[in-house]
């Protein structure tokens, strides 16, 4: 009997559904012999265990606590988690309310529902040329056109980007911008003030919010931090509620990913619909997760983020000397303030993808090449390397490997 | 300053996003004084809370083990639970495999998944009337239109289902078939064996998937089991993979819902499409709650079922009893082989919806108004009783009171 045929069943967006490169590569951190540059992965040798061990052992030794912990609960979040983070949103500069925070299973199912809300088939979502990859995955179930925003470049008017929009077969118009403005996935690029303004005033004119990316923003390493895009605003108006921003934040990179909490922070009605759409999607992010983030939060959030800009500031300085130590001419990279990663341009003649294949056969290093994180499939020659994830020697010894085969 | 309108940013599937009466009505389940019959809700008493807190113990308690569960994860879920799932499908008769499993955040996400990889909008789902209604409210975002598939009504044929799908404004397709075949939310009804050769033969014409809910299959009180259309189609090809039906498997009712974990069991292809949906929208459901339900289902997946089949039927025994007892004439309702509902019909004057709100002051009784899980918006003179949280008294209380308004 032969097999059901099954792609005539799929919807039309299954076309561009793809698999990641980087989700794919995660399977190569369990060969202990590959160095790994690959993946945006937070050392787990920060994760603060003992004090997740002592949280869950608390919850669960009490019966009334335990009895809400596993039953299921309120779609929105557990209300003493949005309470702190309201409080953490108003001291980086965002006046904001409890209802203006709705919990999601990191801030990939925050970018999925946003674009679930906002994008109807043949919109358009502006992003930077690359972008990160996630982003264009999770916006791609819902079948939107791609333009480019670049903050450097202001030779587009909005009335460009909207004729572009709508010259699409279905008619669509701009419906947001998506920008990670610290420590950007992929590059490790911040946007500064000037661009910051630039982008908001671009989305002003052309009425659209902004979805701002924020997985990084406290992994600052050096200089001065920037206000974020929803601080910007909601200072002008005095409040979330007056602004079109979509902040997207997380406790991935700073406390732990594996318990998958992150939130999003935006005007009140927004807030409603997303709620909504947690109900209809998952219910309820787990409620013992949420309570043991609560508790971490409250008791190690500052003391887990000055770690954890230790150590990647170390390793991220040990990447940029090995970097300068050891690559050919003809590869370039950023100097990242913070963030994970570092971004490599290499020779026009050598092609990222084809480098991680001689990589991890003869170098016995991993990274993500390039080209994923550009929606137009551009950028062959471009590679991204994390250096959270990979020990001092590691690094200089990966990246000189991973030198002599550049040249090669 | 006025603040911004939000309306005209959304996606055309805005228009469908409602507010769930039932999760609506959680937030009652705080009033001591309210008897709640409403929410599918598992008795918090059953959950196996030690069992819970040494799994935790044990894995936080590890550096090894809590370094995996504290960090990124793969898409598909954890390997030694869906060795434990496939192990579990082949015990239910469905011959497959680990690669036929994949993990999801509750049976909820699975339903959002699978109309997410099927339906373009004005595609149509077939579903009964009523159905539950958090399926309605997961297909909504992808904009289907419905038609009534109904088990004893053999009436309609697979080309007047079809035409009847392509007479939409956007021309679609019968895409799937939905069904709870075991003590269906919101009803009780179990499908005949009869039955589910009826709908897998219209299927079959149809050439569409079938999306098997097995929400409450292992909750059985009484009666002879029926096969699930997953085991009766794998039977016959031997394998999963042979087959159109895709299997939603949830532990919420068994285990605890708390931790959000349930699975899809179906052919390879779907699967590896399935995980491509999963890394898009969340990366990976939690894996120490994933380690932790492995170790549950390992110790305890038998006995708590037991438990919560003693438990469960004691209750729709006292709760049937106590309707025969007091419901005036006019009043009929189903009586359940398993799972967690009484589907009761009013008499034709009296709208559910206005019973309960007056329910709610006078008898403070809270159960869901039927009309919500109808499709086409009929039902009102329908609710839905859940004998799964009350205790006994309880039951027998409630139902006298909440006769006595309907009299009224």
């Amino acid at each position: 009997m032969p097999l059901p045929d099954w792609e005539p069943d799929y919807a039309n967006r299954a076309a561009r559904m793809s698999a990641s490169e980087i989700r794919e590569l995660l399977k190569l951190l369990d060969r202990p012999e590959i160095i790994c540059f690959a993946g945006g992965i937070p050392d787990p040798a920060l994760f603060p265990r003992e004090e997740v061990a002592d949280a869950y052992a608390e919850i669960m030794g009490d019966p009334e606590l335990a009895s809400a912990a596993l039953q299921y609960s309120v779609s929105e979040g557990y209300p003493p988690l949005r309470h702190w983070i309201a409080e953490h949103m108003r001291a980086l500069g965002a006046p904001c309310d409890v209802d203006n925070i709705v919990i999601t299973s990191g801030s990939q199912q925050a970018l999925d529902f946003l674009a679930r809300l906002l994008l109807s088939p043949g919109d358009t979502a502006l992003v930077t040329w690359p972008t990160y990859l996630g982003a264009l995955q999770a916006f791609n179930a819902y079948e939107p056109r791609y333009d480019r925003i670049a903050p450097a470049d202001t030779g587009r008017t909005a009335t460009a980007y909207a004729e572009a929009a709508a010259r699409g077969a279905k008619g669509g118009r701009v419906k947001y911008a998506y920008a990670v403005p610290d420590f950007a996935n992929p590059t490790g690029a911040t946007m500064t003030l000037a661009e910051r303004e630039r982008l908001i005033a671009l989305t002003r004119e052309l009425d659209v919010p902004i979805i701002e990316d924020a997985a990084y923003s406290a992994l600052r390493y050096d200089g001065e931090a920037v206000p974020s895009l929803l601080a910007l605003e909601a200072r002008r108006s005095g409040h979330v509620d007056g602004t079109r921003i979509l902040y997207c934040g997380t406790f991935s990179k700073t406390l732990t990913p594996g318990l998958r909490v992150g939130w999003i922070c935006a005007a009140r009605p927004v807030v409603r619909r997303l709620v909504l759409i947690k109900q209809a999607s998952d219910l309820n992010s787990p409620l013992a997760n949420q309570m043991v983030m609560h508790r971490l939060a409250e008791s190690a959030y500052d003391r887990q983020v000055a770690l954890a800009r230790e150590r990647y500031r170390t390793r991220r300085d040990r990447m940029l000397a090995a970097l300068a130590r050891h690559m050919p001419k003809g590869v370039t990279w950023t100097t990242p303030e913070g963030g994970l990663f570092v971004w490599l341009k290499l020779p026009a003649r050598v092609d990222g993808a084809e480098l991680l294949k001689r990589s991890v056969d003869t170098a016995r290093v991993a990274f993500v090449p390039g080209r994923a994180f550009f929606a137009d499939g551009t950028g062959a020659d471009t590679i991204r390397l994390s250096f959270s994830l990979a020990g001092e020697e590691e690094i200089e010894t990966g990246i000189a490997r991973l030198a002599g085969i550049v040249e090669a």
